[in-house]
């Protein structure tokens, strides 16, 4: 059986994140949507909303996608869940500069995990959990970065 | 069945092609290592000889491993083989550009096909073809580049 | 009539700043620099101060360079003040890959407003709010960095 | 009058040049798109076909729009047609490294012509005249990389 | 007399750091290991922690390499100790992108001081202090990334 | 002795080549200016006039700086000369892209030889002798770009 993990704050989910998971679905068994929680940050989010929001976008797949959520270090927690494979999305050079050190790392603390990048879908890299957050306290239309989901789950502002 | 295909000119296979090779392998239950073959350009090793080099480096391997070539759009044989995804490493952010657009146009090709990469292992960032050729006509060491089955096979320079 | 908008912190405005201002200039009929206030945000030099550092140092082209300050959205503003277009420099590639995107977001928000980009001239590429900050803090010297109207109105450190 | 120049070889004309030519057109009374001949390169697409292209491409734009052609420097091509402005695409951080030394010494050249870059719009940075190229010599499809015109003039393969 | 100084927070130091300390170091006669002291800032390890630390580290070497802190501009620092030359790595893109304003800078402030890059070697381009300290805090194996006497001194977590 | 060696091909040298030598040339005793002599391509300047340009250019620093050439491999050449050091200079991140894996394989084949950087001064980043050439063959104005020397020798387009 072959069990991934795919890290992130999800604060929020946004369609570049979905463009990502569909597309690696096909390539495994078992997905796990692992909501990193830090306790020293302040989420925009709360983690319970977020963990709703996944469950009901991944209402369908759920036979293969497991919301959870996880502490510590990523590399710790495939093990917890015997995962050998994580699952990131790449949109631009930024985000190639920060997961080489981390993929890198990754190798030498437990080379029998494999980090797996999919470069999103055209029309896709400028979607930023960021860039949501942004337009959202500012009262900006989200329709076309998240899914419905999320829209239905933010508080008014 | 998962198959995936791995294409490159491996004009020489070098370590960082093996190192992805290795890594991705887990996911697959079949490999094709495809050589590119441009008619138009003339290579550094005749094709025959790549074959041989990559057929005794993973001969350990060959119920999983199809060393193969193909000509035209990799997206076009990956339909001839059946697979639905591609394998590709990526060292450096020139790759990451290199990639980036490639992998786009190929989703909207054919949607079907994801192409997969892997960010080399710390300390293979550095190894490219073009380096191994430009040290091996200068008669330089390329012992930590490529495997030895590619300093076998290489004519004496 | 042509209406652009420059946005910036402007905390303080650099002589890479004027140097994109002045050269894009000659396309539009008005331009509005507008100071973003944040107010989540402890500005390094009051808004006042900003406000009349700009107005001292566009004092010559008053009729068509427009001092004011939003909050919010860039694009929302650019509704409010009837600009089509919004003006940005870019120095390196880090710029690049903060406003690409920026820049794509706001073609999704309002097709109808276009972000135009110059690249700085020759020998302005160093100079950044950041580092006139730094410099400042510890008493070096700006005067290579920023127009002698900004070392005029800060306070002595 | 406002005029600029929007160089290049198109070879061929793709969706992503349409995007820039039509955001920066409103910028505009006039517009050159100059076809830059270099002697010394075979084209993929003859001089006078590209030509044709851009014609009926742009035929609605004929009042502002300019088909025309150049050897030599853009910026002493900008100098026999009174252009003020250079017009570029930017689609991803290889194209700022490219452009930004051409435009510095541009700057250097003829401090009166400005360089104005447009950021692709989402979904069209991954489209080149090279990737297109490639495709074509194999026989894919292009009817998502480049307009109806381009697909009409190109040989059958 | 060649004097240089390596200014860093340390924080910790890592195999990375002592990569380009140990290289540089047959180009001076002295070398300054400046531990920047930032007072608005905590650190994560004490300051007299990482003195202890690089002390036992350049133990053999410290007729050449000498252990200081500073506050202010490095460069003022550099007068001071009448060093004529900064060492500073650079292990990727963001590196040269955040050295290349500072180095210029440098430049314009005292152009009789010459900043002196040194890419770290293969193998050591993945390892920060951001990445060690985050291991850390996560219980993890930080022996190959730092050198013994950082694992000795830090506080068990 | 210091010595070091500044490989290039000089075709021809700039403004930019002369900014990194002069601030390199404190560190060392000896410098060796090094054409790089490729037979298996035409080079802009026969290597008898770039050599000419390099010794009327130092002739005033000819006692450090020694003008020479070699075939092959730099990191041999430096052998031959006895030099511990090479000198490159850094203009953007497309150099830095270029010179990392360089610099890692010296580091393997010859861990006593380190390669020094220097980071273009400002106003110095946009130069290259590419550019040069293209102004050159359209008979643009090369004297903020190179040194008189080089407009001296070069033959009237």
């Amino acid at each position: 059986m072959k069990t991934a993990v795919f890290p992130g704050s999800f604060d929020p989910i946004t369609n570049a994140h979905i463009d990502i998971i569909k597309r690696a679905l096909p390539l495994f068994d078992k997905v796990y949507l692992a909501i990193g929680v830090n306790s020293a940050k302040e989420p925009f989010i709360s983690y319970e909303i977020r963990r709703q929001i996944l469950e009901r976008i991944f209402i369908s797949e759920k036979d293969k996608i497991i919301i959870d959520s996880y502490q510590g270090l990523t590399i710790d927690y495939c093990k917890k869940v015997n995962a050998k494979f994580i699952i990131r999305g790449m949109r631009n050079v930024s985000d190639f500069e920060y997961e080489q050190p981390i993929s890198q790392n990754n190798q030498l603390i437990d080379e029998q995990v494999q980090t797996i990048f999919l470069i999103s879908s055209p029309g896709y890299s400028h979607i930023s959990s960021t860039i949501v957050r942004e337009i959202y306290r500012n009262g900006g239309n989200l329709s076309k970065l998240v899914p419905q989901e999320v829209i239905d789950l933010l508080p008014k502002p």
